[in-house]
């Protein structure tokens, strides 16, 4: 049936032309471009290809030879730029025996987090101060309102894992320790404000790199 | 009385001078900008004109010689920049006799139509399966949520149209029927996430350009 | 073949019930609950039908046997359930010869305009209030931004009419004349925020019903 | 120093009071209160306990003995009440070998997709019928933009799973063949806005208990 | 304890790299940028210093030698580019004796207002043309709804000042009388949407520089 | 003109009655419903007078005789109805000789700061750990992003004090010393997460009345 082909043909050639034009189905982040308060603009459609809607920078742990004995590997719009303006991303978190995400918050988004592989307790502290903490077995989700302090402690003697998501496609990652004392910010004034004595305060700047 | 209109006139500097720089009234698009998630870079306000605001491309229907004896015409963001970042948009669709628009789904925006002319039969479907339908008449108005499938048919011997509105300038359409079988999506892979024939697969992607 | 068709009906249970219970595909108002800064509470999805998302009442145009000889009937979430939640809205303008629909705002909605009979001029005032004004034929559309001072003048001969939709499910309307003449605000306060002279207010406050 | 203390109580009674009431920290849903646009009112905060906020439903995956040899497993809203109102949520994909999850969206929010086991070929189309596919190893994430039609099929010979995350409490799930061949849309009207065959149309609708 | 100190500077590469890459916890507005529906593009972070954060600009009132006998100074991103993005910004109100802010709206912002000096009558008007009015103290906050016709009034025998916060880093300033008749509207279509005499159109227009 | 008159009557009952109903221009809260993702049930507009919209609570400062000697006052949706759903609220900050708000968040809004009377240091400190110190004079104006720590201390020899606006009705107040000491967060774990020593801790918690 030549005929019925070519009228869906043109059929065919009005829908796209006009879809192609006006849609907005994603906006994969131009990384060169200026960042927005929405986000970065959006590549062309034209570049785009399914790599750049696949991550596999999560398929490792992050090195946990440090200090806190863990490591978070994001894939925000940074690392994952198809996730700009789409309103979500991850990350993964890597705890050694003994391994600990101090407190933190992300000031722009919620989080979501289902353990993968051991064991995790964490807990999130109110406004009103009230603290909802749990030790998670693999397969356990838990969700951290936006913008309260959290923290993940291994709770088994075994590496743990999860993985976690935000409802920002840039969440933020304000971690308490560093904001307070890996900067140049005065001690006296952080004693001030958080009334920890002066040689705690100068304690830990020394040892985040901290100066004043 | 000039001293009074003098001191208007202070008055009217002072005034305008700070509104025009903080005012973001409207923000038409400057389309040759990068696109972003929330939408096109703002042409200069001393560029922009009233025609900026008024489009006359659903004056007349699209061209309904074609399979679906049906057209789409829309004034989305792409063809009306002056919508841009406003939240809404419009298209005219025109429906000859025997006419169709086959199910679709526009995954940023309801939509909401009203029928010009003519009679249309107009369904949509929850994630529960259930099934809106509704003949409308002249004037009649139907509502079609978020994201979910839709279509509408002429349901009249004679021409039918409706204008129809969107919640978003940019909220996209992708129609079923080229989704599954106007590209190169594998026919065995269709045939497996659709449970549909593996002839009938090949025969839709025959009539709609296809391949694989 | 009984059996597949067993293990199909699990997969439908398995999903139907999920699903059922996690949607939100749409938010039907309950108008007899307490609204709310995001809408109405939702209607039981048991006992929606497509009667709530089909409206009528734009089907013929509102009397404009009054002053203004025009008319405005509307079908935001009060009289129309199902754009409840859904950020969208519509309305019908009727105007007879020398029909006006006077200065107002819509304060928390943009609008869009197709004119579906007759010529319409409208216009609209910016914050840096230079004005954009158009005579709409038939079929051409306009868009107003959020907020902004609008009109609406009959420029034909005949009874014009138009459809309109708004950005929001309850787009509010504010007519500057009853804003400032039909209420009881001192005609001296009016006249200092107005600038109009005490004649006029207390001219028009007599018209409209208005006090002080 | 009792001094000190007791000063620091009046502090501490001060503003606890203060935040306690005019804090919206979280919203966990009272799923008995109706639903709203924006989700379910609140529990009252002296009733909220961290089992609130914790999930287990997802740590064993579905029951896959069915026609598609797999299951999701959702926890959304409904399931996991603490989600209410943080634009986010998750769910469980398990497939058995050979198991698929058909062709669907989520009419109300973006997907991301972590491989937890296995190997997964997962694809979604946009409005330009564009076709983005991928299989994914273990740890791989894929995202799929709101609204649009994509499935997930089992690449593995094994069983493979993967947990996946909403931009939503209440993301929606449409299975497109339950929507066209699951409930009592006519099969002529399916065919007029298919171009399915009727033969196919009603296969499927035997299969899935669809009538009409 | 050098090794601890290592470690945990390899622990601060990490997270510094990572959240400096993917963080968005402000834009301070690039002014020479295209604006957006959502805002400005942001600054190099790397440029930000203290001072896009801190303005200066309202510390003194603005001058109210003029037919108003007041002065709105505005802090809005076009003069305060720290705010961008945010959803917020300022402005600060002086009224000399008998000054007057007349009627206005904010097309995208709710306004909440505190006296800082003196006294002032404050009022709004509903879409149901309800006049809230009020005459405040010093220290007395008032909200204005979005979109709403509002105004303010010294109600002192002294100068009276105060500061309005808006819910917007944009929000707009729409002053009828500059709408109404600083401009090109024909004074016959002034007349016809508005209802007042010709001559009073006519001599607004004359002390406010509008022509037609 | 009695007719002409009658004629507006009807004109203003169409126009009235359907705007009554159609319009959500406020929604003050009705503190007895169920707070909602969104905020609070709205107050039947019958009911609403001017006094939901103006708070007198500001005023006067709060009482300094404390140990941070310092007060906050919120005027958010607990204590002021009237912001509802507006997307804005404020709070006035007292700061005695010495006065000290310490480091804080609010989890779900940007803060806009004005000093009204002395001197304050105010700073904040980003994802990446840069901070932005300012001391402010009188008039001065300081913006803190949403979610991120920030502190207020008096830079003056005299009460110093501040109004501050937030980008929310309900924007959340996280004290740190609070959320780390006045609760039953084992004090291991709290050294566990924050680094801090255990006598640090302890000492901390006995002061604020935390266990554990």
């Amino acid at each position: 049936m030549p005929e019925y082909y070519i009228l869906f043909l043109f059929f065919l050639i009005f829908f796209s032309s006009s879809s192609h034009a006006s849609v907005q189905d994603f906006c994969v982040a131009d990384l060169k471009g200026p960042d927005g308060p929405a986000g970065y603009p959006c590549k062309s459609p034209a570049n785009v290809t399914v790599s750049d809607f696949v991550f596999s920078g999560l398929a490792k742990g992050g090195n946990t030879t440090n200090i806190i004995q863990a490591a978070v590997t994001p894939a925000f719009v940074a690392q994952f730029p198809g996730v700009n303006g789409l309103g979500l991303s991850m990350a993964r978190l890597d705890l050694a025996p003994g391994g600990v995400i101090p407190f933190h918050t992300h000031p722009g988004a919620s989080e979501i987090l289902v353990v993968t592989r051991g064991h995790i307790t964490a807990g999130f502290v109110s406004s009103a101060s009230t603290v909802y903490l749990e030790t998670l077995k693999k397969g356990d989700v838990m969700v951290f309102p936006q913008g309260l302090l959290h923290f993940q402690v291994n709770a088994a003697k075994i590496h743990s894992s999860a993985f976690v998501s935000f409802s920002s496609a840039s969440p933020g990652l304000q971690i308490l320790d560093f904001a307070l004392f890996a900067n140049n910010l005065p001690s006296a004034l952080v004693g001030q404000t958080t009334f920890l004595d002066l040689a705690q305060i100068k304690k830990l700047k020394g040892v985040l790199g901290g100066t004043g």
